[in-house]
């Protein structure tokens, strides 16, 4: 047979167990947070007809769905975000309560060129507030995404606010590149503009920058205060903050860290008439997706979190002859809920299971050997320590749990 | 604007919260019991070039890949199972300490005909074991197996084993039909027997039915008896247990539950040949995989498991005047980890907040009035026995927690 060469495609990416670990402990605590805040969970297919997906979120990303036609000869594409899903969902099922809040935590896919940083499949976080136009909606989203993100160690988190309404006098093609100045500098914005066709950039730019907020941002911020949050360190007016998607409407953020550099950890805004595409009627709406790829690279640069190469804290290593019993002390152990792996070849030299425990990251291996079980006793080891201690079978379960608890390994 | 119709392809849907809730309930539920026995997560791309996926599972489920090629031309497919990615993956990664054990949960597409219980999008969960040649593998993908199906409620949860040696007179085409003895019934197999031109149907299927257990199976069953796990309760022998896919080669299983007839929970088995196609050497491989939308089906019907229409608990309904004090006391409550809604908007009434709560099914709702609060207390309504009382705000988070504990609302 041809061999056939392993391999993923660009843009694409394997998670292996060590870096998949850490992002299912960010995906539960982001999950916990978003169920503390009243947010409840909605899933969507990755495969929409086309037309849902087109004409939502500008010409630029259009070009970037994942498009094909089905076996059926329908026109359809991957998600490419998880608001318009939403809104498709929120205009089909109209019986759905409102105000609904729910979280959504998928992959999307755009064929974007890829970077370091920048990838074509990517898991998205968000929370959206569907039907409830009070501002008391923006204040529950930018309050629960710095709460969220802080619990993760982002200690200096902000959001950066600003309101469409302060570019009610501009095109979109303006506004599409104004989001870009904090990430490719005034020159080349300039440069963009003026590909554009747009006449005096430097001076449009300029006077942006001295916008001043707007009503609306002064009631959202005398809001915020009610949750010793506070303006400057918690979140800040940014005039030329704009949001690159067509469809926001009002109010739009965008978080950042202060620690760390390069480019955002999420954004969100209100968008009132996106699900009006979809039924005619408007209906207010309103959220913030988290840059779980952002989140995850500076939790690993910075270390936020323990990197861990397996999640079983134990593992069995046996004598040929001790076979059995080793089965139903893995299986005993596994009863009180303790992580356990055990060696599955009895044939295998107990100096290679050993080697294999200490390649694996193992914290604790018990070793079953025939002059110790004679006295009803197993060897415990502890691996980081190289300590070992005898232990009578009775009392395994109790001293393993002990051990983990302490951090005694 | 032109309205766009909101809908779903045919096969794929949506999760709305009550399902979303109850799906990510059992996922949680497996992932527990996979790491307790040492399993650890992987995660690869929904995309893979189509010559992964190709020529690896028949010829009939290569019709059924979701196959179109990109932007840049390039030929690739929709992920269609678990098991060809997690051979790539083995292959790619030559690094990966083995024996590995992982397990993987995620969506998997194949344009099937739509049809009660089958989708064209599904949720997989799979375990596997690489590198591990003894018979040990097959016992602890087994026992594992049983062990998490009986924790969700499936009491008489079973597993048939065969060993594909029993096969090894007959030709592929045969062997996919014997497969469907059980589903579609003796006549049918028989009838598309004849249709493949295969002479003698009826002999060769009671040939089949009279095979002797291999001593592999003999083995198999003297090791599962270690685990309190009884023939014919637990595990039984089934000489027409086929298995569609190409690439088994050793011990096959498929999960059944006697109480649910129609099809079964799951199924597996060994594949030591499938991760040579990739690397020219052959790699030992077993693992099974969980119908998860036949296992959700089941204990929806059953209702093995409560149905919940949000994760919250708490409802926060306040009067206008006592909005700040509102916010604080939800802030106060989601600090302590009590997943808490609140009324988003000022000027709604409290017949409409208690409306909605009622609507929405929260288990206690929190009344803030302007006349209790000047005693610093607050009404506490219990929504489900429609008991109400008044209570000091300083003892609300205490009584919430033992209400919840103690299921009293």
């Amino acid at each position: 047979m041809t061999k056939i060469q392993p391999r993923t495609l660009k843009g694409f990416r394997d998670f292996l167990p060590s870096e998949s670990i850490l992002r299912q402990k960010v995906i539960n605590s982001l999950r916990k947070s978003f169920e503390i805040y009243g947010f409840d969970p909605l899933e969507t297919p990755a495969l929409e007809y086309a037309d849902i997906l087109l004409n939502k979120y500008g010409e630029e990303a259009d070009k970037l769905i994942y498009l094909f036609k089905d076996r059926g000869g329908r026109n359809i594409g991957l998600r490419y975000d998880q608001t318009v899903p939403l809104a498709r969902v929120i205009a089909q099922y109209q019986n759905i309560i409102k105000p609904f809040k729910r979280y959504q935590i998928q992959p999307v896919w755009r064929a974007e060129n890829p970077q370091k940083g920048r990838y074509r499949e990517f898991i998205q976080c968000d929370i959206d507030i569907i039907g409830e136009n009070s501002l008391l909606a923006e204040v529950e989203i930018i309050n629960l995404v710095l709460r969220t993100i802080k619990k993760l160690g982002f200690s200096k988190a902000k959001m950066l606010i600003n309101d469409r309404a302060v570019f009610k006098n501009f095109s979109p093609k303006v506004i599409s590149s104004i989001d870009k100045l904090e990430k490719i500098g005034e020159g080349k914005v300039v440069e963009e503009l003026k590909k554009k066709g747009v006449k005096n950039a430097k001076k449009i730019i300029n006077q942006i920058k001295k916008i001043k907020p707007t009503k609306k941002i002064k009631d959202l911020f005398s809001l915020l205060s009610n949750f010793e949050l506070k303006e400057g360190i918690d979140f800040t007016f940014s005039p030329t903050l704009a949001r690159g998607l067509d469809y926001y409407t009002g109010i739009i953020f965008e978080l950042i860290d202060d620690n760390y550099q390069g480019g955002s950890l999420g954004g969100g805004g209100r968008y009132d008439n996106l699900i009006g595409q979809f039924t005619n009627i408007d209906m207010p709406a309103i959220g913030f997706s988290f840059g779980f790829d952002r989140i995850i690279e500076i939790i690993k640069e910075n270390r936020l979190l323990p990197e861990e190469t397996t999640l079983s804290s134990i593992y069995i290593a046996y004598f040929k002859e001790n076979r059995d019993v080793a089965l139903r002390i893995a299986e005993e152990l596994r009863k009180s809920e303790i992580n356990t792996d055990i060696n599955l070849n009895e044939e295998r030299k107990i100096e290679k299971q050993l080697k294999y425990a200490n390649k694996k990251g193992f914290k604790l291996v018990v070793i079953i050997a025939p002059e110790e079980l004679k006295k009803q006793s197993v060897i415990l080891k502890k691996m980081k320590k190289k300590e070992q201690i005898v232990i009578p079978l009775s009392q395994l379960n109790q001293t393993i749990k002990n051990l983990l608890t302490n951090y005694d390994y």
